[in-house]
């Protein structure tokens, strides 16, 4: 179902898992935006959804760099003027430690906050007026109508984690930044649905099967890690919703999860 | 996408709201069976379901009786024998009434739980196996094959409420039964997660637009309440959910919601 | 401090561990009310307490029958005439087995309910009118003036346990329960508070040292379980909290618990 | 009840509320220490103290920068050198603003941060080696005897607010850090406990009782706002829990509070 409306969809944080996955997914639909700080992260990527039919351009982006993130948006405005956004992911990290709080140094601790809640208000900042943008254009509250016209209300997703809601011992950088996510998620979806912004919070509950986490879980079947092209099916879906039944968060964790 | 393996869906708790939309949309890919104690809430749909190419059979069941629930899953059997479920869907609430803590009868606070919980037990003790069943026809965790061959994951859905998470003043009967069932369905994920089961529980977080409701919210645009539809779609996107991909809980609310 | 008021405290669900050492913990302020099913469970402990300088008194009460709890506060008003309550503690479980959902008898599923729920219900409908008579003396809002005279806001509390949170494989029938007393409390709090009373819900995490836990965690130091005469005192010190600062839920974990 | 060891109590974040009143608290059985940018703030309350029995002395503090707090800590180890540390409350808020996401400057979002997050990281890491060496005194698990001793588990205490579990529209600033500071407090109750440290976070949900909230609220009677001393003892009543039940969480709210 082709969109009938031109608008385009961003993706913040694309590596080898869900942002690719999820960048596959909305380029089904909309020209897309890939944010990495490294163009290694997106060129393939890029290459492979413009060379089956699909149109993608990566902008070598810092999330964490408050003037990186303004460069990217310009950089988008030129490339696609006067476009609205009809959906935004997402999805960057900070680096971050696993140790005892006494060992940790004060940059590992922040380095979590700087890209996964300063990057994501920033990336918010700038990506909400362009959303708001697609709101303009009505998306129907009408299922079948929204469904037959690929006119969908403008969504915004956070990649959460665990983290999100549970504050592990030797994990306090990540989870002051997963739990700050949340909540500006939540502060963000309070103050913009009326205006027709769709947010939704997803709570990745295990461990994604990526190249990086090949060896973990080894001995267990599939089921026992996270697809990401599952998320970004899941995404997809959050996205579909129409404005008489939003969904603001979802967990999603693979069969086998403990939880 | 027609599923390749012969399954039903069952509906239990089927009213003019999302009873009745949820049954439509899972009757687009299964034979459905409509649980209700009034026939008055499932024939009329039954026969539209039957007219336009689906199929539904009607069973009189009293939820919150525990030999009703199981003459109607006898019923079941005779009419589908031998036949997985690929969704149940537990969408009952018993009767509850409002009321201050010193002025609320114990049959008015019980009811609740008889139809909520208890019900909703006893519906999972007898739909667990039939669901297994489908979960042996080992639905792939391969997204782009599922999506071909229909062929989804064995799903259970239960209908929460906002009272599921708040429990508000005179909403005592509501609140402890929508509690409870929130923390069955918790509980039977766990359980059975590892036998292939999916297990969902959803909040919905407003007022549905129904007949019952017309007159609410009024002077508000259609956003200011949930469409039965849209409860649907939602609830169809978590039955095709792969293995690798489980959503547990989901809220819902319409997009002018303050919440 | 002896209370300036004559008031009593009721403590329903009397056993060897948290009711006792709630009641001695009571005793020391008020006269206290035992209520247990089995008079064994509450003999020697008034006994205890009434040789020791308090007064106690038992009453054989089945806190999951509607009756017998109505026929406990008859006794307890012909005891007491006209006596407001200071205290009610809520700490009686239903029997509740471990066991997979498909093996479990609906008796024992509903059990917990009819106790942890239902009873907590009944009991707060008599105790509440009984505990509001105590808000009319009108406890200061004054710190200082509270503590000296021991006049203290008249407190509901219930005993709450992991599970009131966490809703485990194999736990349907006590974790259904739980979350329903924890909904209960909550709704009554928010009923209750505007005329005076102070509810709170307490999520006791971890296993209580009693006779029947002896053999539990034994290689472990006494720290790895929580002693009933701790919760006892954390009650009380809910008590005596003002008007102008209720804690309505708080957890009890030992130190060496895992959460 | 003096204490028997020689132990000292920190309190960061002195104004003329919460505080002050939990400095005047403590100060009934520890020497303290009050931390706050601007003199003003300890001055009068540190010789309020030292006239009245108690030792205090004052340390002009920015929470929010790293360096600063390593200041105080060397003073703190100057003024009482190899002095255990019985209590750390960290009560520090960075400035934040209500505003809405579009209009907010970026250091307005992230000065909460700097001083609820990365401040009470930092201070956490200097007060738990001084916490611990209390802890290594072995305060004993039986209340009783603690209780004659005055000799209680070494508290790390928290101030946390409704925001750090509701995140409203236009206060993502203040939400994000008081989500992300629960979450330091958990991780650090989790990696500290086995070692004896009791960890508490505490979520003040309504209007305290201050000179600044004096003309809130006007038409109320005097529960509508919590009282700062009432808090104080709260947090005291924390502190004196023994190693076999600890609370982690509680919430404080006046009597008159909507929630």
């Amino acid at each position: 179902m082709p969109p009938t409306t031109k608008a385009i969809a961003i993706i913040a944080g694309v590596g080898p898992g869900t942002g690719a996955s999820v960048a596959r997914r909305f380029a089904q639909s909309y020209p897309v935006v890939l944010l990495a700080r490294n163009p290694e992260n997106f060129n393939a990527l890029a290459e492979e959804i413009n060379s089956s039919g699909g149109k993608a351009i990566g902008i070598s982006t810092d999330l964490g760099d408050v003037s990186s993130v303004a460069n990217a948006f310009k950089q988008i405005q030129s490339e696609f003027p006067d476009t609205p956004v009809a959906a935004a992911v997402y999805n960057a990290s900070g680096r971050f430690v696993r140790k005892g709080l006494l060992d940790m140094a004060v940059e590992d601790f922040v380095a979590g906050y700087d890209v996964s809640v300063k990057g994501a208000f920033v990336f918010s900042q700038h990506s909400i007026p362009l959303l708001l943008k697609h709101a303009e254009k009505n998306a129907s509250a009408d299922t079948a109508s929204n469904v037959k016209s690929g006119n969908y209300p403008p969504t915004l997703v956070f990649t959460g984690a665990t983290a999100s809601v549970k504050a592990n011992a030797l994990m306090s950088g990540f989870a002051t930044a997963k739990f700050a996510m949340r909540a500006l998620s939540t502060s963000i979806a309070k103050e913009f649905a009326p205006k027709g912004l769709h947010v939704a919070h997803a709570i990745i509950d295990g461990v994604i099967d990526i190249p990086r986490t090949k060896e973990w879980l080894k001995d267990q079947p599939p089921e026992a890690k996270i697809a990401a092209e599952d998320i970004a099916e899941s995404y997809w879906n959050l996205h579909t919703q129409n404005k008489r039944a939003f969904t603001n968060e979802i967990d999603i964790r693979p069969q086998l999860e403990k939880w």
